[in-house]
């Protein structure tokens, strides 16, 4: 998902300081494994340098906050905002995304100076009684720098996948003895009809989440777990990859120009299947949710199961009164969790992997753009992708909400995306 | 759009006699101005030789109807089962679609004794009263044909284009003079709520026009014409290609890298702006529709002019109980017509352009492809495309109805396609 | 070799009207059992359609000689000057090379009567009793044009390869049993030192096969005979394409990206290796040379033989004073000949198959290009290119010379290219 | 250049420990201003990381020394073989060069203990008395790390190039006022014939620069100096780089397609040219020679001087006797020195900047590749590369010798090449 924004906020001034120095502290300390070359190399024009984005993130909060709130900002270095800016076509020039590996200067601690120095601004700010709607744009800024705390982790498992050496980001643990998945997904039937779905203003929200309003939806059911890697290890026993009648034409074609033959990060070795992780390479968990499959894949794979994807309405709809609670006990995990044994509801909803859905990106009936620089904006990606829905393990934990529209486009398979079916009925 | 198919049919023996015949004349009398080299060669990868039409869309006949169904019936030439599928994965390998102009041989000559043959084999089924089966394939294979026969216009087109001579493909007819799109288009209100869209299975429909099933709609406005040409230069002098506010990130970044500022087939000259038709090239008619503008363009139009493109859903249900009538008086011409005056109805519905929609191309609820390879299939199109309602100038009249969807990728620009604005209310 | 052209000549004007009409009559038979649509299609940006070559060569003496020196020539058509240019930057605006293949208008007859205009023109001119100048122009012309009657061949062969049904250009002659090259080639040796080679200045000569020049060889021997398809065939077999050691690196990187693994139309087939010739499909004859091959093949073969290439200078002077009778005797044979049983000297030196040379294609000491657009230019060509000797069956045998300088590309491999060895002594 | 090898050598033990000490020491200083993400990123797919440098002249050493000749060696990493070999094919599989940029771990510093480890097992080796063969093998490793530290430099420059901020390699030092050439070059002549060039085999070359043999030359005459950078503008100001006549065909479409109007790095400010240099953005200085221009725009330049380029032979048989000593005064410059006043003499000829000769690399008669991996080899890159003589401001000094051969593609610009012009007689 390209980043983007909203400015519907309910945060006093005070919890958004806490919020604020939450985030950023969580930024750094995502950080304290990595060397400079680490963060600054780039591994291909979708992902960033980890450097990019602990700057980008502040230059947000420079450009978009205390340039024009804090009277008397010193500007950190004036040629950061060509550096950092990402795509914001209303506020100037910037460096062309696919050459932002090439900044091996500022370095990794000259960033963390100019975190800090913005950091400073905020304290004096806050300081200062801003109105409401500055404190809107701090809390959409922390919002911001929490999408980019997980394409950091994205990123930065893309570059050491790169690596034949195949470093671990964090300690890596001894991989798990192999374990079935506990049976069969059950399936939870919703009746359908015109429900709502959308963001209703109350807390955060991007702007693309809203308005809330009325669909019609036909009576479905959902699939109370995600895919297994065991379930994908049959899809390709039983030749999914190479049977061209599964796969969107697009889809084909492109799985048959990259030779994709099983999720990214996977390797074939004599021992079985291993997938490189944020903790190293280790053997791939039957048990576990399938994670760095694109869309097409996905499609395939529903197609063969008999089965289809949900709608995101549809999503949405099932996921409405869901606790979140609990799936984040282990948020150090950096790895989807094996699935647990049945229960009666919808399990894995929330926190393990983005779950596809057939859903296009577009705009909800009446919605309209922010105006100005915080408005570009989600409405400006709404060709080409898809909606993902749930959150990831390495998303942040209260970035997660039922509403929130992940997107990207078919093929892109870095990203903590797995799979969850859906029927009619 | 790739041609796709279904097979509900409603038509006896004798009505698809007629209609079979009456449609495999109309492709033959649209080649008759073309010479072998001009129905040989394929201009871009996207189009296809018109000889390469006529051929395939006698294959389709010879070998999903003929051969299965037509005891002793003789295959013309055996080389053309691989030259001249289009995409069947099932029926086996193919001739490369960007090579598709390399075939020099056989001739369009030798092309015209295959349909010869081919038609000569139906008429020897007719006779022998095929099962309703065999008749719905028929009636399939004359729907496929009309598709074509669009293509091999659009195609023709795309090809002298490219020829700096500019050939007519039909009797260049003088240039209008010059006349304003009489004032501004009215919109036409509808209060929404759950609506029904989709066919209801009553005659032929291609299997991606249904089932029909409920939607819910917000109230909205539809114009009653489509943007003038008038409007479209408009936009231009506003610096609207030059404008990346206005755009869909991915449409910014294709038009930069392919230097739009214009409609496809335009070209300013010393006395203002010319573009390249059917009839050679002609001074841009001011009242009549835009056409040759992809989605991105449509889009960022719309935007520039504060308004939105429609739903397809939207599109249906204000074209529901539309008469379709008096659309076509004048279907030779090849070159939407200027705006008339205003009416208190929606104009321009059928027959003009091809309208591009804000809807990407995805399954209906409870959507299922055909089995078989006649069911290679539209399901398999549902990435990346946008759906056009209406049908164009160059569109076989009797293949328009309400709720056919085309569908073709956002910066696609060689169709017929224009745009029709919509608005909140 | 990109056409490229001289000014000396020795002819008479009659001998020149002579030429011309054969030369002009020549190109038109060659151009007899093609259909407008095999003329007008163009098979990769490196080749031309027959159409184009016909035109061009029309063009170039209407624009060089007609315009400048026939008063009141009226040119056939005004947009032919922008179409049939090749690449003559002094004289204008150009279609560009890769849409040659777009101009499916004029059609084939059309360029006929332009032909005949032009002839036409000429036969005016010559009757005025031209200057000396002028008649070299037109020699100029003829041989220009000689060298687009091979390249018509080249790209024909090359269209007709693309085609799946394989047609043949010329009545196909049934395969020849095969049979075993007669024995090893023997190597004729030469003494070196100072010797001369390049064109003296009688008769004609293109500019870079000039001047006249002192070069110093070592001692060396050439192979008495060209490379055979058996003895290809040894080095396929002794995994001479997979053998990273035997190659350029720039050629093992083509070789690997293209898949190469035989000559270019080649196939193997259950009985055997086949190839596609002007003659249509027919089975590899052993005791042929070996043709379609690239100079990153024949380095490689040279290399794995324990032999190299020869350069230039010591082709041309072995090749001086040899006959070149008897080399045409069967010039429409279009395919190169099997090796005789060996003599003592040198054989298959002219007209069987154009050689590769170690030389890269580099000016001679005080080589001047002409000035103007006729100038325009071998010199032009001097980098990326080797240079090839010796001429092939497909090259009219007046246009042979042993100083003659034909380059290509090392990845070129749709000409009628093969291999000599050389060694050091 | 590739980097490349031979193994004549003519140095004692105790000379080969020096040297080797003295190259060592001399990479690891090259490195000492650069951070682990400087040493890290790959700016371009032709260049190396400085990391990447230092390591792969290790794994040199380690692989073709210290495996094969010091028993009891122990390997520092398994996984370097893979990462640090470049393209010897006979030694194994290896990390693709366009992904040397991914490396971000191993880090510098443990790269430098890498070397270390190297360097303290080369020493044991020393102590063991090795064989003529093995102190061979380690001159060469030394002279092959000389080449990469040329290549160090120059692929840092491109990097910090890459980079908006401009960083300076080494301390800036202030722009020089300008200056103005001191007058025209003069030219000096030489009778030509029958003469010799090439290694004697008297001390280290690298293969490729023998046998020592006999060509024949035509009097021409050599330019006394460098082309300078007020030359230089001279030829932009006269539209040198829009005038097609003046470029081989592939350079025009090359600098039109890259869009090139003056020298790699150069940039047009409001007071003048400007230069990227190893000592960050200079202004250009008129008097020193143009630096960074590729094979295609030295050849125009030429063209358009009415001049040409010498061939490798003239260059040499000129340089032969000329003492190089008072090139060097100034190593550690890193920018070649402004043109002295005119002498009698040919000037700058060593160590300013590598000079682009007319001539292909190709090799010389009797030419023979040593055996083995060392010998993977000059001759793998005989295609497509134009030879380079003299030497740069960058090159070891004790790295220049008047027969060295380096080569690089006509469109490479990011050595420090420039132009000397040569005319017949």
């Amino acid at each position: 998902m390209e980043t983007a924004h909203n400015i519907r906020s309910v945060l006093q001034p005070s919890a958004v300081e806490a919020f604020y120095g939450s985030v950023r502290q969580s930024s750094q300390r995502l950080c304290e494994s990595l060397s400079d070359a680490d963060a600054t190399v780039q591994s291909m024009p979708d992902a960033s340098p980890a450097k990019w984005h602990l700057a980008h993130t502040s230059w947000f909060f420079e450009t978009m906050v205390l340039g024009p709130h804090l009277p008397g900002y010193r500007v950190f270095d004036d040629s950061y905002n060509f550096l950092f800016n990402s795509y914001y076509e209303t506020i100037g020039a910037r460096h062309p995304r696919p050459k932002r590996g090439m900044i091996t200067r500022p370095s990794l601690e000259v960033i963390s100076a100019y975190r800090a120095h913005v950091d400073a601004g905020v304290e004096r700010l806050l300081d200062r009684m801003p109105s409401a709607g500055v404190v809107e744009l701090l809390e959409l800024g922390c919002h911001h720098e929490q999408q980019h705390q997980e394409l950091l982790l994205t990123d930065i498992l893309h570059l050491f996948s790169q690596n034949p050496t195949q470093p671990a980001y964090k300690d890596p643990s001894p991989s798990r003895a192999e374990a079935n998945a506990s049976g069969q997904a059950g399936y939870k039937p919703f009746v359908g009809g015109v429900v709502e779905i959308g963001h209703d203003g109350e807390g955060f929200a991007f702007d693309c989440e809203g308005p809330r309003h009325r669909v019609f939806l036909e009576p479905f059911q959902l699939a109370d777990r995600l895919v297994t890697n065991q379930e994908w290890l049959e899809f390709i026993s039983d030749g999914g990859y190479l049977d061209a009648r599964l796969w969107l034409s697009e889809g084909w074609a492109k799985t048959r120009a990259e030779g994709w033959s099983m999720p990214l990060y996977w390797e074939k070795r004599d021992d079985g299947f291993w997938t490189m992780t944020l903790r190293g390479p280790r053997m791939v968990d039957l048990a576990a949710p399938v994670v760095h499959v694109g869309y097409f894949e996905a499609d395939a794979f529903a197609t063969w199961a008999g089965r289809r994807l949900p709608t995101e309405a549809e999503w949405e709809h099932a996921a409405q009164g869901l606790s979140q609670e609990g799936n984040f006990a282990d948020s150090g995990h950096l790895q989807p969790r094996p699935t647990s044994s049945s229960s009666d509801s919808l399990r894995q909803m929330f926190g393990d992997v983005w779950e596809w859905t057939r859903s296009a990106f577009s705009p909800y009936p009446r919605f309209r753009a922010v105006e100005g620089a915080v408005g570009e904006y989600n409405g400006k990606f709404m060709s080409g992708q898809f909606v993902l829905r749930g959150g990831s393990c390495v998303t942040p934990p209260s970035h997660i909400r039922p509403t929130y529209r992940n997107f990207f486009p078919p093929d892109a398979r870095w990203q903590f995306s797995g799979v969850r079916l859906a029927e009619d009925m």
